[in-house]
């Protein structure tokens, strides 16, 4: 079977990123009914889920959140297709191996079960967790995720300076910034890592992964990074060893 | 002997700020002549050291690199006090539980030695580094720190609206608010936390701590947060359960 992921950025709070969002999805879903949607990245399972049906983020799809199954593995061995949200990554993973989901996701995204993931699940699709953005509220088991794509995503990437809005004034902001951090993941780690810009999305149906919406910027350890158009080619990513 | 604490946000990259962190340092460490400085939270040792004496962050003080010495733990346990600078704060534990350094570094600072924690060296000060804001590339054995405060610290705080500067114009961003993610933290973790803006610090002498330079926003647990002005006394912080 094919290899179906959808893996969205985040920033989805315009109201022409929603319609980008929810266009993709129709044409990515097709003509399927149900979403299983994993709300376990934020705390507050059926406020997430509520929201998803307010902001249409389900896309016209019927959805069921998996916390209202009785059985969530097996929930997911039924799902006609997955739906994991954002919020908290560390919470996310840890209740995907509190739940003993990692390796049954795993097993039906990689015999065909369409995969869409919003910011945090993004960074669980991934080999690990490490380029996400978010505070180790939690401490998962391990670092090691579903492990879906031979490379790493950093959501709600951006490489212009932050400035905070006081008022009419803008004020710089310092700390470390995107680029420096994935430089540093690559200090220690050779997986290369997309900065997918927000209400960007990467849809990869088997050997085919094409960027969407957005640009994106690709950091190979050793290399320079490139930034990369949207539309662009991303089935590269699977031809090499990643260094 | 009396806990002696200089915790920094970090952000210390305009000569004024520079010149607020010197002077607390020199008031802070008094009539010393070295100090011990541990540059683990960056890949490159050496790089770190030689910006620090170019940047004037050494506030006239001899410098060592912990790095430089023949046993880390024969260097704490002899040392006058401890300057541990910023970077990544998952490198930086890491690297403390790896040369073994972190019983050492909090008896010597439990037995008066004076500690000076920049950013990532803040982090690991307080109970655990769950209130980074750094990306998670190596896993330590654990998320627990030196634990030397009753509460946690988030460095490069603020809480105003994140823009990104595109030429001349300001680009909204999304992705969660760092009163989000702290709010995150307080959903499985009770301990207080003090979000602490750029340039400012927190100098804990005995019973006495203080807030310098800038404000601060404390978040207790099912709290509404509390705007601190600079100058506020923080010694409420060892008095209660911070529930």
């Amino acid at each position: 079977m094919m290899l179906r992921l959808l893996l969205g950025s985040g920033g989805y709070r315009t109201p022409e990123r929603v319609a980008l969002l929810t266009r993709e999805m129709r044409s990515f879903f097709g003509d399927i009914h149900q979403l299983l949607f994993v709300p376990y990245a934020l705390g507050d399972h059926d406020a997430y889920l509520n929201m998803v049906k307010e902001r249409g983020l389900d896309a016209g799809y019927q959805i069921i959140g998996i916390h209202h199954t009785a059985n969530p593995r097996q929930a997911v061995e039924n799902a006609e297709a997955i739906f994991i949200g954002g919020g908290n990554s560390f919470r996310l993973l840890d209740s995907l191996y509190q739940f003993d989901l990692i390796e049954v996701i795993r097993q039906r995204v990689q015999a065909g079960m369409p995969y869409l993931g919003i910011s945090a699940g993004t960074n669980v699709a991934c080999p690990t967790i490490m380029t996400t953005n978010d505070m180790p509220i939690v401490m998962p088991p391990s670092l090691q995720a579903l492990n879906l794509v031979p490379f790493q995503i950093n959501p709600h990437y951006f490489n212009l300076p932050v400035y905070l809005k006081d008022g009419d004034n803008y004020l710089p902001h310092f700390g470390e910034t995107r680029d420096e951090r994935i430089g540093e993941f690559h200090e220690t780690n050779d997986v290369p890592v997309v900065g997918l810009w927000e209400a960007g999305m990467i849809r990869i149906e088997g050997a085919s992964a094409r960027l969407i919406g957005t640009g994106a910027r690709l950091f190979r350890k050793g290399c320079e990074p490139i930034d990369l158009q949207p539309g662009a080619d991303l089935s590269d990513l699977w031809q090499c060893s990643g260094v």
